[in-house]
């Protein structure tokens, strides 16, 4: 199979930029009415982000992905009078054919592992914009919406198909290709829409799909309209729900806010943004990572409240800070995939990210409070779920406190200097009791705490900066060092780190970061994934002869037919 | 790496026996004292169910863990007297080093799925007794619980460990090995002993464990006591834990009940058994499982209750027909890895079925009818968890029925004929409504339904056996076909079936089977095992430079650093 191999894929290509803006989209049209927002997909089928293959019938690739999840954040910010979002298709017979299978078969297995992740993340937000922003997402499908055409269809809330006796949609990846419906499909297959099992199974084994009243009768639609009357019908129930949503919303002033590019300064080693910087060693595949705190400035303009926040916009420090954090961590993902650990510090000063916290929270009913809020959720939830060992490293000068504690608790350890000298402080605020849930639902407090409830209860609402021997003795800390020890302790933790399986790490983080329950988001990420990624390496979809590397060829597969 | 490929490894080796009695046990001694039985863990190294490595230092292969599984087992019938199972080591120094790391070496990857799949079904009915049947198994570790060894122990509901200075806990599969402790370790950490997850990531990389207090602080072990005192400390405990769990048993004369051969008859093609009949066709890559329902008579046992169900013993049809049905199953696994697609017959008289689960579950209280029941349970999970379409064929002649008809609910499709003239019945029993849950804790009448709570209230209490019409009205039938198209539609979708790749399939069925919830036992087979699987096929592990098979070798394992 001619596909770049793993290391050739990291050193060859260009890095991946995950900053866009309307101006350079190439594959979508966005249309503002009131309070709907229509998100056109038009795919340009020479506008890959990576050369090899042509982006037909609407398919897409992690460009294509980019730019719609530069919409879903941007609609949040800078369109906050849009209550519904109608995604639907500028091709003429076709919705979206789902990720462009040829891209799929000559990428390698990190890139398509990535990619994966990356649109499962993108479906995710929809989800969240829908249930937590009242800015719902409809799909009108005006045409075949087939595999990952589909999963998109099936992160909205509604789904309307075209009813013109072609129009279908399917999930054809087991027939045709050999590997799942992998962005989500299975899952919400059963555990959103809830359809029957046993007609799931029929549905997913059929590379035709469903159409027509079968659809809704199967529950894989909500509604199919005729072709004469679709737009009409889908523009129609728009409003309706765009007039439901608007009930209930959080207050103040609808003023949009523009988020600007990030503009860090980029070095071969290293990305410095205003708040984060990022750097990297390719060679040691070890990688820093440093967010630093808000001023009391910062504490100041969220104290006035409402409009103050909305003139700080985009420069509010939770907002700036977790956007470079976000796009951080997008860039170790898929530009630096020999980084094994990363080192993590949050400086600043504990008790001020502690009375931002209070006053950012004070701002939940203000819709950009929470948009700002539920925008910090999300990156943490980008963190959890990085295929990267992190150790947060809270040596001299560091203050883990409030939302920059969570890169604490969501670290595999945390390493905490107790040294007189240089006092350093951990705390909690206002947001670590249920504001920023991991993708499983828990706060990251509690899933720390998931054996110790009185240890949890006897942290309620405790908000006051730790010394590290108190934080340690509330068991906070995994490794509390003096500083005679911290060199050496921490030296030989990280290149005993940094000699183990990469693949081992990344399974063992999967399943140790997510003690107790799931929910539909985290069975995606880990029954769904781990699954997708197991048949991803399986001969039977990626050998010479597998299914994905033959579609499109007169060749049929050859299958190794045993059962595992 | 000298591993025998995935196609020679169901042709060159005999069949694998799944069923032993004490007479043959190698690697186990069993004692009983009253209430309490100790379980001698001594492996005797050439006793492998494989050629080609020795089982050294108490580790195991499929064959030690058959062993296990038959113990466990027979526990709960032949020695009902018994509240606590004491497990612990005949060897000088060490408990139990887990998987023989020579066998998981030279295995096939579907040999290590299996052996996988199958130890942890077996760790899952130790802490099923535990649970429901009042015997309590705890882990008495006289010495090094490595690997697979603490996985055991944490199966187990207390672990006591031995505190000489050397005898410790440990994980060491990711460091050593490069693969995860995926016999349920991961996910046993943190859900059920509830280990600190970061304390956990701590314990599972560093290859000697941990021992002492500490391992009692960081709740990797319940007690510790002193060499001297170990023995005199755990007959203690267990007689404790034996006085505590005599209370709120189940009555009836606690009269053993021998669990005699199945002894079924055995053709190049088939295994006929009492009640159940498997088929295969490896060519075609297809069988056929028929279950034969109870008859009037054996109704009327279990209508007399008490002593009658204890003198029909191991004849008593529930138990002698799951118990078939669990050795067809493993058969099925192991040895037909080729088969792709089961066909499911129940055959008999549906109200005979109902009347049946009536009648044992009137028995529910009496400690065999429990146990009756509680095995039936498992043997369901167990088809639930088999990797291999099934599709259950209502065609003339089948009683899909009561107890049955989970067969139908656990299959992937029901395919149901609608003939007045071959006329069948469909109906639900008491036993539908909570007695046989699967993994994630629901049952399959509510998975099926997990989208229309309405049909699923509907249908609650209600036992009448249903026309095929008035069953598929009642949403019970994934296809209704009358006599004209049967022949030629259930030909197609069989024919269709078998056409797909076997990978895409196991990993579709394995989501689409489990709607909804998860519990601590499902994570175990989805995430846990899932990547798993993927680390097992990754060059990391078990390639030419892989940790897994350059382990006890002088050379160190080349990793492709590349984080997926």
């Amino acid at each position: 199979m001619d596909q770049p191999s793993a290391t050739t894929a990291t050193t060859t290509f260009d890095p991946v930029d995950f900053e866009t803006d309307p101006t350079r989209y190439r594959h979508f049209r966005v249309a503002y009415d009131g309070s709907v927002a229509t998100v056109t997909m038009d795919v340009d089928p020479n506008a890959c982000i990576r050369p090899g293959y042509e982006l037909k019938l609407n398919s897409y690739d992690l460009g294509v992905d980019i730019e719609l999840a530069d919409i879903v954040r941007r609609m949040r910010f800078e369109h906050p009078e849009v209550r519904v979002v109608v995604i639907t298709s500028g091709n003429e017979r076709v919705f979206c054919a789902g990720a462009n299978i040829n891209m799929l078969g000559s990428s390698s297995h990190a890139w398509k592992v990535n990619f994966c992740k990356f649109t499962n993340e993108t479906r995710c937000e929809i989800e969240d914009a829908t249930e937590h922003s009242g800015q719902i997402y409809v799909a009108a499908c005006n045409g075949t919406t087939a595999g990952g055409g589909y999963e998109l269809a099936l992160a909205c809330k509604e789904i309307y198909l075209q009813d013109d006796g072609n129009s279908a949609v399917s999930l054809p990846e087991v027939p045709l290709l050999g590997v799942l419906p992998g962005t989500g499909g299975l899952t919400r297959l059963t555990d959103k829409r809830k359809v029957r099992r046993d007609l799931a199974d029929v549905f997913c084994t059929t590379a035709e799909g469903v159409r027509g009243k079968k659809a809704v009768k199967w529950r894989l639609v909500d509604a199919v309209f005729p072709r004469s009357k679709f737009d009409e019908k889908v523009r129609e129930r728009a409003k309706a729900l765009a007039e439901a949503a608007a009930e209930g919303l959080p207050g103040g002033t609808r003023r949009p806010v523009e988020l600007p590019p990030l503009a860090p300064e980029v070095t071969e080693k290293s990305r410095t943004y205003r708040h984060v910087t990022l750097t990297w060693d390719d060679e040691a595949r070890l990688a820093h990572l440093t967010v630093r705190g808000p001023t009391r400035d910062d504490v100041a303009v969220l104290e006035k409240g409402g409009d103050a926040l909305l003139d700080a916009g985009a420069d509010l420090w939770a907002l700036r800070a977790f956007r470079e954090l976000d796009d951080a961590l997008l860039h170790l993902r898929l530009n630096h995939m020999n980084v094994g650990l990363v080192l993590v510090r949050a400086e600043g000063d504990a008790q001020t990210i502690v009375d931002h916290d209070t006053a950012l929270a004070k701002n939940r009913d203000h819709w950009f409070g929470r948009e700002v809020i539920l925008h910090m959720a999300r990156v943490l939830r980008r963190y959890d779920n990085t295929s990267r060992s992190f150790f947060a490293m809270g040596d001299a000068g560091t203050a883990f406190a409030g939302c920059l504690f969570e890169l604490a608790l969501g670290a595999d350890r945390f390493y905490l200097l107790d040294d007189p000298d240089h006092p350093v402080k951990v705390a909690l605020s206002e947001l670590s009791f249920g504001a920023l849930p991991m993708h499983h639902g828990m706060t990251r407090l509690a899933a720390h705490f998931h054996g110790e409830p009185d240890k949890l209860e006897a942290l309620a609402g405790d908000t006051s900066p730790k010394d590290p021997e108190e934080a340690d003795e509330a068991g906070l800390v995994t490794v509390l060092l003096d500083d005679i020890d911290w060199e050496d302790d921490t030296r030989v933790a990280i290149e005993e780190r940094l000699s183990l399986s990469p693949d081992a790490l990344t399974g063992m983080e999967q399943n140790l970061r997510f003690p107790g329950p799931e929910t539909m988001e985290s069975k995606i990420y880990a029954r769904l994934s781990a699954w997708q990624n197991w048949i991803f390496i399986r001969p039977n979809a990626t050998g010479p002869q597998g299914a994905l590397s033959l579609y499109g060829r007169p060749e049929r597969p050859q299958f190794d037919w045993q059962r595992v």
